[in-house]
């Protein structure tokens, strides 16, 4: 397999496109804006997932479905809502087909004009609101606290493999509350959620904290977002929870009986992450020969090559490695024995860096006579030679070391590319120079912001929740500020 | 909580659609057609996709993502497949709202008119099969064997939840092989493995067989289902796999090059199962008090309700119930310690009852100083005061226990409502009678059947596999035939 990836260094937009579609993650679709997830890149959102489910439902939340069509009249219920998301939205007219009079083939039934037209799901709220209007009467039915697993579809106009795509795939969070208290802990436990599962999984450092009024969520009163850097320097919000207040409550007329048996208005939050989770993965830690995935969310974790030239040597190779794959299956890990007889091993060795797998073992005739394998890290590219014997350990302590590795690898990038500036002169040159993060004073108006995007395309990512009290000025107005805020070019 | 269903007996249909509400499976949301599927409902639906997920996988497939939306084109390339779909199809004609001029609110913008329309998908065998093409070059390439998780769109005028809604939620296998022999291999796994699962985890006995031509699939060249018995003697089609033959390989060009190096089309499959499955098991076992669910898709399998008059007691009582809830926990049993306050013992017993838990276990204080607690079946209603030393394994047995019995019953209520007739006479005054599966001799026409279910309203369920050679004649028609087919009305 020949070098195939254009270089980061060269052309990182191309890079990445590529990188998608040759290890076999996704590719475009005939219908515009549309991905295919394939095999491969499927199996990395499902562990995904199941990690995110798993972390939902100790939390005490539960999954449900709701529809995928929206009437158009819900949509205008909350006016903020609408606003945002009506510019992009796939409208149903119609329901049957039939075949055309004048033989032009399968036309739409102008007989089949729906009464109310129905919006193709953008996000859930306003659905989901008005059904619990009829889920809630008193604040024993309170918390709400429900996730759903769903596509959605914003008609995005220029879109890019799981980055920004018509239909996506996400869960989306809704949970309704009797008091603002209970609502704001719920929307802070949930970016809590996401930035753990972004570092423990994904191996992303991320930054928490809040957005400004202009970037907020259509409909929210704060919106929290996780904010990873990749490796162009340019930013990507990776997951976001919005505490909507009472919006969608007083929209759709959720109220509750309290305990003193007063109606008051329910208070809302929701909260999600989206298959954009695998562009962050993608962009933040792999490399010119490939994917580098963190242990604990490839696919195959470890694959075993063998290097034979006679039959003989095939055979017991081969049963070497199927020992070693069972007693590995054993402890949980995925191993991938690749006896393809189609392939050079020199060709395997390729395949497999391009698609990321953390730990090739290499076995040849040499090793069988020395009771040894090659160890062959995809982080590092380190290479040891290991005895065949206890080596299950050093496997499992070895992914460990890798996790951790890609982590901290991502973390040092990020640290030498966060910086602070005090002048716009230097947050210009800076932002051309390097990209990066860079911490600055704001003055906390929506003009000062867009007027600083359009300038430079550089965006407020987040108000860091750890930001500490700072005196300051404005790098734009010269104003006064209080606390620095992170901004970057973003995804 | 008051007895809340109406009687099956009395009214079948209206119990069915009051169970499902009543028991948080599922409601109807404000689109047409579209249902809500509720936390409760949707645990048995996670549960039936965990469980079917991990056999697909076990037979080697893969799980993949295509479009929700197929253009329009794509859908006429095989001729019955249109014809089959068209007439129930939602439209996507335009992308953006827009505010309207007149302060009529928010409107569809005129001006953002797809070139071509897009279909929601009503199954994705077209989509699919045009990725096909470019993922098959070679024999090496195939077979293919991807499955999808998706929700479906078919505009159907007459809904009911689960069982008939204009969105669903299903699993879709497409498979690609090199020879006819292999797909039709294919085509009949996937249908022993729907049957195996509808048996083991639903305890739903199923017949499989081959539907008739006009009750294949549209495109297939032979249509493999499940079909089930409910309560009321009415049929349902569980689950379905269709040969495709080459028709989608040649509607959409798919080509291998084989060893010999010849260009072949491909061969297919697709195979699918819905939350229809949930209807399925809601009709096949509930009773007037509920739902009975089979331990193996119980959300909660073990209920446990205090039963205390004074806060000694009760708090005497939680700690027995909270160790013995731990205790089963490590046997991987899901208990739920009903501990509200709010609800009395007989509130509690009669909600668990609606809802289908197959093991309640309550806890007095005699039990306190009896070491003992009491054990009720769901499925029996038998109850047996039960010493709590050693009690985790009477649990467990008694899980397989009522796994076993309720399918059991389910069988032998089919084996009582399947009928051999021998004339049209006794075929119509059985199907008037008694419903059930009715075996009979038929012709093999279209025409025939046509006519019978015009005047019967019964239809061909399936030709049975097991179905033995024998010479008869058609009821209908009096014409040879040398096999029984089975005939039922049917959901």
């Amino acid at each position: 397999m020949a070098k195939v990836l254009p270089k980061r260094s060269e052309d990182y937009s191309l890079w990445y496109n590529e990188l998608v579609k040759k290890a076999d993650l996704a590719e475009n679709s005939a219908v515009r804006g549309c991905m295919i997830i394939k095999p491969y890149g499927f199996s990395i959102w499902e562990k995904m997932q199941r990690e995110l489910d798993d972390m939902f439902k100790e939390t005490g939340h539960q999954n449900a479905y709701f529809p995928l069509f929206i009437p158009k009249s819900y949509l205008s219920k909350e006016a903020d809502h609408v606003e945002g998301f009506a510019k992009e939205c796939a409208v149903v007219t119609h329901y049957r087909l039939k075949n055309d009079e004048n033989g032009k083939g399968i036309v739409v039934d102008p007989d089949a004009k729906l009464e109310e037209e129905l919006i193709v799901r953008p996000t859930s709220e306003t659905i989901i609101w008005n059904t619990y209007r009829n889920w809630v009467q008193s604040y024993r039915d309170l918390p709400l606290l429900i996730n759903q697993w769903a596509n959605v579809v914003r008609w995005e106009m220029r879109t890019r493999l799981f980055l920004r795509t018509a239909e996506f795939l996400w869960q989306e969070g809704h949970t309704a509350h009797a008091t603002k208290q209970e609502a704001i802990e719920e929307t802070e436990r949930m970016i809590n959620i996401y930035a753990d599962f972004a570092e423990e999984f994904m191996a992303l450092p991320v930054i928490k904290g809040l957005k400004s009024e202009s970037e907020r969520f259509a409909g929210a009163l704060e919106t929290y977002c996780i904010e990873g850097l990749m490796q162009d320097g340019k930013a990507l919000q990776a997951g976001t929870s919005h505490f909507l207040g009472q919006n969608f409550a007083k929209a759709f007329d959720v109220k509750f009986a309290t305990k003193e048996g007063k109606q008051e208005f329910v208070w809302g939050t929701s909260w999600g992450v989206s298959t954009r989770l695998m562009g962050a993965l993608v962009m933040a830690h792999s490399d010119d020969e490939g994917l580098v995935l963190p242990p604990r969310l490839a696919p195959i974790q470890v694959v075993i090559v063998p290097i034979y030239k006679t039959d003989e040597e095939q055979q017991k190779i081969t049963e070497v490695a199927e020992n070693l794959r069972k007693s590995l299956k054993k402890k949980r890990i995925t191993v991938k024995f690749d006896d393809r007889d189609t392939h050079k091993p020199g060709f395997k060795f390729a395949e497999w860096e391009l698609k990321g797998v953390p730990l090739r073992i290499a076995i040849g005739p040499r090793d069988l006579d020395n009771g040894t394998v090659e160890l062959a890290r995809r982080d590092t590219k380190e290479k040891q030679t290991v005895s065949i014997e206890g080596i299950e350990s050093v496997i499992e302590d070895t992914l460990e070391i890798i996790q951790e590795n890609i982590y901290n690898k991502a973390k040092n990038f990020r640290t030498e590319n966060t910086y602070k500036v005090d002048t716009y002169e230097d947050f210009k040159s800076q932002l051309e120079k390097t990209g990066g993060f860079i911490s600055a004073h704001w003055d906390g108006t929506a003009e000062t912001e867009d007027k600083i995007k359009e300038e430079t395309k550089a965006t407020i990512r987040c108000i860091p929740l750890d930001a500490p009290e700072e005196g300051g000025k404005c790098i734009y107005s010269g104003k006064p500020s209080n606390k620095r805020v992170l901004f970057a070019k973003a995804y």
